[in-house]
């Protein structure tokens, strides 16, 4: 979202002003037409910022509010939770007894890859923006550490103090000062899966920081993006394995919902700014 | 080497001063109660900066010096020839059609990658440090373009010139600015395979440059390192294919042979400073 509106075609297109803002809704059938969805269901697509919409029904996911709550089709049952399911087990190949270290811990998808981590045996430390945050993912979600990067004088110092066998993947979600104190400490052979980079986002260019290459080189580290549409041919592979860990109680999500359409833009704005922990919902 | 005489454990051993320098050798046998090896014998081993030297036999190999000169083994048929043939098509996995730059192109290993890419159907693009070392890649060894990176101004509007269709495959031995350039024009689902990082080794820390990982997300590139050793195992295949591409004429080398011992020093300095065109030699 937050690339489209930059005006500059990335791997999304750009919305321009007077665009209608794209991005997934949750939604419920006020009126049908359609042999297949009837008054009353709800059902999941990409309609954007907008409180209603006319749909042919091509790409409209009908959902089953007894299996879980709806709005988990937003959230752990949907992007965020195949970003962290591909995302992470696809590049980083995490191996039990490994060390994994996700930055933008307690978001939406961040909160998800650490607990897949500790899931397939890993010791996994979390990076956030928030004392409540680092609480949330070591104390609820069971982190086996964490740290506030605002509060944090020397993330190298504390990374080391967390990862006494040095860091074997990497979950990236924001990019900056947070990562280039990671990748000294990255192991032999390590994985970094580049999920996002928010703390970049901003910017018109690249701000300057240490060149890691030389990192890379050394560790014989592999370093990879990616955007979750790419295993979009094993969404239900991954979709069937989350609702099994969700139902099994490996996985717990948080949401945060702002209530009312026009509070949108805030909204968005405030999860840029990091005031979020767990997926950042709206409720128009 | 380079890395070794900082004192540092990087992925090789430090050498110390009053220690022997590491690096490898071909030589004669002048004296040998060995069963396998005979006085002329030809050998190559890892004996570092001496004339002579014992040897139990272990890890030496035997060379046939009617089957290519013997001091192939130290190039072309020898690390750095595995260096290109694993490095490029075990990260890179070149398509024919594609298009590969190679950054310190005119040497021993970037001449081969450019070669192996071209047998491979790609078009290729070397940066090198003169006019007579563009030359050699371009007239000599039929890369598809070239340029002098110290007497270019704008290199990413060079290289968006001499690769229209953007970059899918990269090979860097030399990172910093050049790489800086070579990142904002990757394609999609780029792979980038870090050989070397000759322009910051002599930084005491890694020198800032602009951060390289939206581009990484962006274009849901790969970007790998890699240490030669990894393919040790599989060593004889990639000579017996380099060696067959050398009698079929697809592949040439150069050799930048310095005579004499007591010269290995300022051979070894100008090296670094790319002073060489093709594999860097002693003549002891």
């Amino acid at each position: 979202m937050r690339g489209r509106i930059t005006g500059i075609k990335t791997y999304a297109d750009p919305v321009l002003v007077g665009d209608l803002m794209q991005g997934g809704t949750v939604g419920e059938v006020v009126e049908s037409n359609h042999p297949k969805f009837f008054v009353g269901d709800f059902v999941v697509g990409m309609w954007g910022w907008q409180e209603y919409t006319v749909s042919d029904g091509k790409g409209v996911q009908k959902l089953n509010p007894h299996l879980a709550p709806v709005s988990t089709a937003l959230g752990v049952l949907g992007m965020p939770g195949m970003t962290a399911f591909f995302g992470f087990l696809e590049i980083c190949h995490p191996k039990s007894g490994e060390t994994v270290v996700v930055s933008g811990a307690a978001g939406a998808v961040g909160s998800l890859v650490g607990q897949i981590a500790k899931i397939k045996g890993c010791r996994v430390v979390g990076i956030a923006g928030g004392d409540d945050k680092v609480d949330f993912i070591v104390n609820e979600l069971g982190f086996d550490g964490g740290f506030n990067y605002k509060t944090t004088d020397n993330y190298i110092a504390k990374l080391k103090e967390l990862c006494p066998n040095g860091i074997d993947c990497y979950f990236d979600n924001v990019g900056g000062a947070i990562t280039d104190a990671v990748f000294p400490l990255l192991n032999l052979y390590a994985r970094v899966s580049v999920c996002g980079q928010i703390s970049q986002y901003n910017l018109a260019k690249p701000e300057p920081g240490p060149r890691l290459l030389t990192y890379i080189l050394v560790k014989q580290a592999r370093v990879e993006g990616f955007i979750v549409i790419r295993w979009m041919d094993r969404w239900s592979e991954g979709i069937v394995q989350m609702a099994q860990w969700l139902r099994e109680g490996h996985i717990k999500y948080r949401e945060d919902i702002v209530h009312g359409f026009e509070n949108i833009p805030a909204a968005f704005i405030a999860m840029l700014n990091g005031k979020n922990t767990g997926k950042m919902l709206i409720q128009a």
